[in-house]
């Protein structure tokens, strides 16, 4: 389905459901949306932080059309599902957010894992999770975020097994895409990075052990919103998880800025 | 000398001249110091713009100490010369800024053409301006920056002269260095990107033609500059052309983040 019909049958509230796997070779983007007073130190902190929250994207304050991600896309309407969070705690879930919105509300994009798993893949890097369709597991760590403001706490990975003789090719490659998380932050033993159980991941589903293969960690767009509800904004919302902004912007674009 | 020795040296007031060639195989900085109620349109202006305005680092509100950049890195007196900018208009030059510093004051470091210079250069890649110790050539273009705020107005580009055979090796190596203005923004015919005369750049100094080789032009660090000075902003502070602020990351770091 072209991007104008997808964004369209998603305004239109016909699609509520997850977006992995659709708008093939387009950016997809983790969401942040925030009071404008508490912009500059989010902005700071994903500055500091660029692997877990690498910022695709900035609105105007009060201005719900995201111009530096494609031609026409409304903010309030064009994600399958949305986590509205009141003081840090998920208060509802909704597929359009026009009657919450606030002038002062500023929108934050964040790269996700999307852009990285489908180069992966095409270079021949099988992911169990993507051949099995679950949800990637992600565990809390002890690696500290560095902090700005109200923003802190523990950095969260996404793990993949992979063949250890593929580890360099899998890091040079994933370096590549500093919008998506770049290189892994850690492989090997997860006990160095605080994670006692890899069997039972925070969120996400577990996978198996694969013969031969060693578990490789990635900085998570789980990271900012773990974050955020720390601070306990009085609001803030952000997608469903796996239920992404679908933009015009080319999935290995240098810089992530449209231009009609 | 040590890094360590340097930063003392600096200052003390000791040392006030360029830092070209200084800090071998550490990150140099541009700067931009304006009052918070900027801050956040200037954040939005360089991640709209991220060639030309590559974001390193950003201070906590009126904290001087850049401690993500470094173990004890001073901004109003690390660098070794300053200019003061008043509503637009260059007021003077100063050697230490601790008598104009506001606690209102945000500090931007922003990633320079230094860092793919060497890198060029230990990759055999000779450039003109570097063996014959002039500036590098730079020009007002017709390419317009995505605005944010107040901050607007054409790219800035720097011009180097390259063989043909040796472009996409050049291409490929710069886009690798997404904090020191990627890959060239254009090469070949300068009047396509609105430059009349090759021979009379309106910053730094002109180069001979050389035969074989084409121009090729990168977004330049004078364009946060200009679009600063065109906003008319009550007080900024930059680092004086070519005096940069030098930092404690790697030049080839993934993440411009210091971690002691």
């Amino acid at each position: 389905m072209p991007i104008e019909d997808l964004r369209a049958t998603i305004r239109a509230g016909e699609y509520t459901s997850h977006t992995a796997g659709l708008g093939a070779g387009l950016l997809q983007a983790n969401l942040a949306i925030m009071p404008e007073r508490h912009a500059l130190d989010f902005m700071r902190f994903c500055q500091r932080n660029p692997k877990p929250c690498p910022l695709t994207g900035v609105s105007d304050t009060g201005n719900p059309m995201m111009v530096t991600l494609g031609r026409d896309i409304d903010i309030r309407r064009d994600v399958p599902a949305y986590n509205i969070y009141r003081d840090g705690l998920l208060s509802e879930s909704k597929t359009d957010i026009t009657a919450l919105w606030q002038d002062d509300f500023v929108v934050f994009a964040l790269g996700c894992s999307f852009t990285f798993e489908n180069a992966l893949e095409q270079a021949g890097i099988s992911l169990w999770h993507i051949q099995n369709n679950t949800t990637v597991p992600m565990y809390r760590t002890n690696i500290e975020t560095t902090p700005a403001g109200p923003f802190c706490g523990p950095m969260v990975v996404s793990m993949r097994m992979i063949d250890p003789a593929r580890l360099e090719e899998v890091q040079n490659f994933c370096r590549r895409y500093p919008l998506a998380h770049g290189a892994p932050v850690h492989w090997g033993d997860p006990a160095q990075i605080g994670i006692a159980n890899i069997g039972a991941p925070d969120w996400g589903d577990p996978v198996p052990d694969e013969p031969g293969k060693i578990p490789v960690f990635w900085a998570c767009g789980v990271t900012p919103q773990a974050a955020v509800a720390r601070a306990k904004l009085p609001i803030c919302i952000t997608h469903k998880p796996g239920h992404m902004l679908i933009t015009d912007i080319a999935e290995d674009a240098e810089v992530p800025v449209f231009r009609p």
